[in-house]
């Protein structure tokens, strides 16, 4: 059932704060991989399952994190986590606290500032699995924080997914990191979700769109280096796939999503985009030029 | 220079109407395999080249028509192609007409039947790739029409792209497939320029992103099979990813964007969907849901 990752962490003691489906999973993988692991939930019923499994359920956060010197969170929003460990800021002290809650990336570093006014140390972790993919040695996890901080709870950090790493010293940098590929996530799925209206519109199976497309579709993210290259240098220029050869395309999308009655949201913004770039003078520039339109202070 | 796709076909006299950087290109491709080629463009300086490679210019399109049984056309808009071949209508009898020109599924449809009533076959076309991949054995090129057709055509539409392939008998459908695969595309650049601003609002190198991120972005188009499935099966229930999951991590792109004065435009509309989708009750279905809210009509 658990895929753990083949790790030789010796047993130490963890406590896991928040057991939704994502914080009962890391308690799952933890206790499978034979750490002490101590458990928490607002609603302690929740607790049941893993008590069954081995973990030890404390009745208050402080019990919780008096109970270990690792201490992970992973609970609904930013606020939750502030009002947790609010209750017990005065046994953080000498610990490690390991925050897996989404948020911003100001809330990240708010709770680390937070975290090291108590005496613990921090490090945030943005998780990149859905629960089934937790434990998984494919799975990534973006962490931010001090690098001894990391080295030293690696073994147990990568049990959360093999393909952990250390992105920067910044807490805030992981949750930014996970924005831009959930971003980029919604991008695609957006983008094919609008082409399956236009094919599903004309009564084309997508399975039979997929036989023959599905290698250009996967080609797709071949494009993102040399546009990242692009960005950082700021050298937009470009040989073949210039802007202008972009738009006829884009209205052709567009005039057909419309003749459709398929949404007209997406090729309209993706026209908006260019059709400024090129009244800007860059016409003759590659795609990474609308960086530009989306930067709007 | 050029990458021609290996093919045994018997040099066949072929016609191809317009000049522009792409119909320059499938010349060249087509002289270099060896067939006689007859070239023509309204501007009749842009066949300059061609002819020094060999090419025979043709004065009027009814004189390069009537030089080969197979004319490609590759112009502006379909406006221009009926334009063109309005002016050889009774020259194009018994001949085969494959129409690389961009347009839209009706608009391809429509010289579909002006080609037919003239007494000509007709094959659409769509070639996905720019310029320097024309005639490469990786590059795909979608068609549509009569599979005799295109079976007796096949060694020379090879040549553009060594993954041609015949995806339906509608002459429409390969502009749909091409639109769809570039929607996607559209999609996911929008999407990373999107993130790739706000990585660079914090001073993030991309490269650097890259390098820890690159294969979480990789991974992105292998959701696209499961989500074609769910759309063709219209079941969107999901065990795990669910819109209720979603929701919370949508809305930290969103205040992180606007935080940083970053174009929120495109976390909106998919809050704006999302939102949509779970007041419809859809909360516990997955991100294919989506789809209804695409189809407007």
């Amino acid at each position: 059932m658990i895929m753990s990752v083949k790790n030789d962490a010796a047993p130490r003691p963890v406590t896991v704060l928040g057991l939704g489906e994502m914080g009962s999973a890391i308690a799952v993988v933890l206790l499978a991989a034979g750490h002490p692991t101590t458990v928490w939930n607002r609603t302690p019923e929740k607790a049941e399952a893993l008590v069954a499994d081995g973990a030890r359920r404390a009745a208050t956060v402080r019990d919780a994190i008096s109970a270990s010197e690792t201490v992970l969170v992973n609970v609904k929003s930013a606020a939750a986590v502030d009002a947790i460990l609010g209750e017990a800021k005065d046994v953080l002290a000498g610990r490690a606290v390991v925050n897996l809650t989404d948020g911003t990336s100001a809330e990240a570093r708010e709770t680390a500032r937070f975290v090291a006014e108590a005496g613990a140390r921090y490090l945030h972790g943005q998780i990149m699995t859905i629960v089934p993919g937790l434990g998984h040695p494919d799975s990534v996890v973006f962490f931010g924080g001090e690098e001894s901080v990391y080295d030293r709870h690696r073994p147990l950090l990568d049990l959360l997914g093999g393909k952990g790493t250390l992105v920067a010293a910044d807490p805030g940098a992981p949750v930014l990191y996970g924005m831009a590929v959930h971003g980029t996530m919604w991008g695609i799925l957006n983008g094919f979700l609008h082409a399956a209206a236009l094919l599903k519109d004309e009564g084309v199976e997508l399975k039979r769109f997929l036989d023959h497309a599905g290698p250009s579709l996967s080609a797709l993210t071949a494009f993102l280096p040399s546009i990242a290259d692009e960005v950082d240098r700021s050298q937009h220029a470009a040989q073949y796939g210039a802007l202008r050869h972009h738009l006829p395309s884009i209205e052709d999308l567009l005039r057909e999503s419309r003749a459709r009655g398929v949404a007209d949201h997406l090729p309209a913004h993706t026209l908006a985009l260019v059709t400024e770039a090129v009244a800007d003078g860059h016409a003759d520039d590659g795609y990474s030029r609308l960086i530009d339109g989306f930067r709007t202070r």
